[in-house]
């Protein structure tokens, strides 16, 4: 097996990082290619579609062999069973793609906290709709997308989504309530108290063997007020 | 083969209407379950799981037989090779995938240009803001996104999305010019004048048979200021 090769933006976790966590956790052998030397120049050649028969919208993609596959939960869909992160059967793949696909949708949200009004502009340009957007975001819908994936886990019977082998969405549940500590560390306070079963996930998937190694490592790269989840205590609440 | 249930809200196209073409243009048999009697509570009963092994976030979803599969795209990439609208080998299915997850995106941003700031809250509190948005959306976000597809279409020869067969991803394609036509139309104008192949495909898709005869039956509802794509004229540049 070659190794897989992932195409991100160097400097921030991003939705990269949902991939990066599976790769990790299953000590998968892959290169962070932008990361390397005129890694941004790789990306932007790959997207003008230079020689690609499937230029991508956008990053994060992952070349594994000859197949080039863009879009995150497709990226995670086709590396579930390889990594061991997903069963095999067709009915708990559509299964878990579509929770994949909520944690899509909810880190989109999380991204408009700072960005509600156009990606093109600065956030010094969109404040005051920020916080307005990010009210409704803390008290609206990010109880609604846990309380949703604390249901799942309930339905499960735990310690995971799909009970009690950890998958692909577990490691993004992870980054997800990771990513709100970092960015609303007082609101996730809050909101955490209600759904102790996605906590719970967050801690076991935290301790295991590849996640631990890779956090301590500078590999995993800071959050910081580049990526999806930004620290602007003027948004929390 | 049992009859397929698709599940979303009556009264409006919304994100069901990507599945439903798919179904239309295949000659599908499946109910439109919300649309009958007592529809709108039998959504909701599944929302909370009641009797549900895997309840699902948000309409539309679908169940075929005992498999009940949600987002838009997942279920589309589910129905794509049965309803002869994908190809079966891995490496084309993903890359389909990945393009529906592109329009899964722009129908988002569809969505908040007259949502920019809260779902929670109606357009008419939120309208200031909704033109900004709206306005970066005509003038960057859509011709970005459908720059995009021409390019892909213009790769793969034509005069599809994969080439000389129809896929969902174009019936999709079909619903986003038709949405945009609906809801800015003297930009749509513009816009258009860029992507006569995105074009093309909308044009092709309208005069197939499936096609054709639901957009003339009552099983088309009409475009209207509760969907995705609302005709606003002071959103429209």
């Amino acid at each position: 097996m070659a190794r897989y090769q992932l195409f991100y933006w160097p400097g921030i976790q991003g939705r990269g990082e949902f991939v990066r966590l599976a790769l990790e956790d299953a000590g998968a052998a892959y290169d962070d290619v932008a990361r390397g030397k005129g890694g941004t120049d790789k990306i932007m050649a790959m997207m003008k579609g230079q020689g690609e028969k499937h230029p991508p919208f956008a990053p994060p993609f992952l070349k594994s062999g000859k197949v080039l596959i863009a879009q995150v939960a497709n990226i995670l869909f086709y590396l579930g069973p390889k990594l061991k992160l997903a069963p095999r059967d067709e009915a708990s793949r559509l299964w878990l793609h579509a929770l994949q696909l909520t944690v899509t949708d909810f880190v989109k949200e999380v991204h408009d906290t700072h960005h509600p009004i156009a990606t093109g502009l600065y956030y010094e340009d969109q404040k005051p709709e920020a916080k307005q957007y990010a009210g409704s975001f803390l008290k609206e819908r990010a109880p609604k997308y846990l309380g949703y994936f604390e249901k799942v886990i309930e339905k499960s019977g735990g310690p995971f989504v799909l009970g009690r082998k950890v998958t692909y969405v577990d490691l993004s549940l992870f980054q997800l309530v990771d990513g709100l500590r970092y960015a609303f560390p007082k609101a996730a306070k809050r909101i955490e108290k209600k759904v102790p079963r996605v906590v719970s996930v967050h801690d076991r998937v935290a301790k295991r063997k590849g996640i631990k190694a890779y956090l301590a490592s500078d590999r995993r790269i800071a959050f910081n007020e580049d990526g999806i989840f930004r620290n602007y205590p003027e948004l929390d609440a």
